[in-house]
């Protein structure tokens, strides 16, 4: 069979966790007890390539099977579509399963059914960046600036950002792009590491960790804080004499806040200068970032990971209600959603620090900060991926880092492809780890 | 076994679909072919009353699926769970599902794990209120003031509207409350029916259904617009012609603009006196509405229908973006989560008109149109329920309308219970219909 011809044959999907919560990695004030996993998709061909599409949703545990079951309600959207067709532009996919009116009904375009939509359209970005043999931000930095536009949907963010716009912003991004793929290639893109600071770590684990992100070449690294005040002055305080003044650190409250409680704390946090407080409240708040905003400055304000859509982000930005835009290339609707929030952060010059971690998103992200670099933003000033060393090793090609900065991938794709003996191990309920683990403990067998 | 002692048994779930595409009922701008659904649960006890609790999320059909196995996800949560404990406070099980921070990452607060945990805490209310011997609205506006504000969840509000407001809000409400249920009990609340404006319709049924309208004692109808510009001139012509000057009609858009689209669609409208434009653009977009009502006053601005919960609607009352909030009973966390919604509106001074229609809703939100009335806003002025005459017979205690009004339920409960023999024809896909249509129409049976 021609590759002209080949189809989707399969859209097989795998519900993979990891028993992080053990060891109270990832433990923060709303999260105490992750266990980190992937709603993980797969697309096979009939092309005889060898080339298949990996994607997922992260989550943290319970409901990765309600995340499973989202994927697999997109596959009769995928089964038998043209691949070569697909690969050429992924945004018909894209717009294909966001316009299905009755799935649309269970969003729209937020929570469960469009992180699902966000998983196989990534996925068939990375099936489409391995048939051209090219890693996926080397394939979004050569594209030409009206295909990606073409690639956007424009829907309600149009009164923010045209597709004029994005074709100018994309243009002029490309002035330098030669020299800057030099320089990427040669020191890697910034990341900051947030391993120092879960909640659940003692203070002699926190500080060991600090200098060692240092050590290792970070220059920013992140604090969890807002379960208790005391607690967190603290710790900053700890954090802040391991790592010195001109190490940055930032502070994540992971959403635990009132508009009021939120100001104050991160008043209260203010002496020992931390660069960014991190979800002070909910993500669906737009005025109430902006209030914090305007009232705890210079502390500067970020967040995004759990912002639902590109409509959210539009607003924040519209209101002024950010200094840093954390995308997360697992939460929204896939690469042409990340696409629109890229142009809407360069169209209001906010500087996009990707939220990263969980399993699998610092090697995805990666590419999409590196695109940004290289033929968008142009610069790394005030920008930093997040680096979590959890997980990595079950990936294929997991993310390298080297004196404190993401080495550009050079293996085709997108980076997402989990290692078959990780899936085999950590399938859940039927992988030979949770079998294990069940005959081990059969009492918390059915613990919620 | 004594009441005292009785516990959850059984989470019982139901994936119900009726096949409503087939003649264009509930057609609009954005959803051409619904199959209006329920993913439905049961709660059983071994209290030996009888009494179940029943509630569901409304949906349009494909991804009911997904529906279902979100509130399947929340069973731990309930089974085995104290009757007369959660009876007596719904808002702890509330508190329990929306805090389950691994299922909470699939949010926060929106889409399809949401939406699951209002499914189950309006089955909880129905429960709670057949024990109780009454219908939802009296248990709602005889309880206390102090009980209320217990029941709502004020985090990410309370820069809105704190306890006290709350309150003071139900104190002052409580006036007159004798007078207001005598009234509502011989009158009814008011309705208006969106039955005559399904964009499907031909000119002619329209007509028709307008003039029925009137007939039947409706002072508002609404039609769906936003697909065709010279067929929503045309259609609102028809319309007006129909039912004179005095009878208001509302113009529903569904979502499917821009804000641009929406303020100049609106006002090449305006003509024919349209009294609220609905939904005329994401329902995420608080600012985007705000603009759009700056823009096309004196037509109003409602949304809701998809608010994906307190803190957007929060938002949009705050931004003065809306002239009308629209509830919906089964979109957000369930009857204490809208609590805090109606509360916001009567701080803001804001009036309610319920969404309603699909399956069930007008069974359910006219409790919450009716608790408002008697206990809380203190008025109707302004104020009216959808109603759409679809699916009522397949509820043991349908809604009854008389002279364009809802009369109040007196059964016990939610209004919420499907009939046992509806559930067992159209359940999905092995009730008798499908089983039936499957075999009839096989050639269709893969249609996505």
């Amino acid at each position: 069979m021609t590759a002209d011809s080949a189809r989707i044959t399969a859209v097989d999907t795998y519900d993979v966790r990891f028993p992080t919560s053990r060891e109270l990695d990832g433990s923060d004030a709303m999260n105490p007890d992750p266990d980190y996993s992937a709603a993980y998709v797969v697309l096979r061909t009939d092309a005889g390539d060898g080339h298949e599409g990996h994607g997922f949703t992260f989550t943290i545990g319970r409901g990765n099977d309600v995340q499973v079951a989202a994927i697999d309600a997109l596959r009769p959207h995928v089964l038998g579509r043209s691949v070569q067709e697909l690969c050429a532009d992924p945004g018909s996919l894209s717009r294909d399963l966001i316009g299905d009116s009755q799935l649309r009904w269970l969003g729209p375009e937020k929570g469960v059914m469009h992180m699902a939509i966000g998983a196989v359209v990534n996925a068939l970005w990375d099936l489409a960046a391995k048939r051209e043999g090219k890693p996926l931000w080397q394939l979004l930095a050569q594209a030409t600036p009206e295909w990606l536009v073409s690639q956007v949907d424009f829907r309600y963010i149009a009164d923010a950002l045209t597709p004029e716009d994005a074709l100018t912003l994309l243009r002029e991004g490309r002035t330098g792009l030669a020299r800057r793929e030099a320089l990427l290639l040669e020191r890697g893109y910034p990341g900051y590491t947030t391993s120092p600071g879960w909640l659940g770590y003692s203070d002699d684990k926190l500080t060991r960790l600090a200098k060692q992100a240092v050590t290792d070449g970070f220059r920013q690294i992140k604090l969890k804080v807002g379960a208790d005040l005391n607690d967190d002055i603290r710790r900053l305080r700890t954090a802040r004499a391991a790592v010195g003044d001109d190490i940055r650190i930032a502070v994540d409250a992971n959403q635990r806040w009132n508009v009021d409680e939120a100001i104050e704390w991160t008043k209260a946090l203010a002496e020992f200068d931390p660069y960014w407080i991190e979800e002070p409240t909910s993500p669906d708040d737009v005025l109430g970032h902006a209030a914090v905003r305007q009232a705890v400055g210079p502390v500067k304000v970020a967040t995004g990971e759990h912002v639902q859509n590109r409509i959210v982000f539009k607003q924040l930005l519209q209101a002024g209600a950010i200094d840093v835009l954390q995308i997360d290339a697992a939460r929204v609707g896939g690469v042409n959603e990340n696409l629109a929030i890229l142009l809407l952060a360069a169209k209001f010059g906010v500087p996009v620090c990707p939220h990263a971690g969980g399993v699998g998103l610092c090697e995805l992200v990666q590419h999409l900060s590196m695109f940004d670099y290289l033929a968008l933003s142009g610069t790394t000033e005030n920008r930093v991926i997040e680096y979590v060393d959890h997980l990595h090793q079950h990936f294929t090609v997991p993310v390298v880092m080297r004196d404190g900065h993401y080495t550009a991938p050079l293996a085709p794709g997108f980076s997402a492809t989990m290692r078959e003996a990780s899936i085999a191990e950590f399938r859940y309920p039927d992988g030979a780890f949770w079998v294990a683990d069940r005959a081990g403990l059969s009492d918390q067998e059915n613990v919620a």
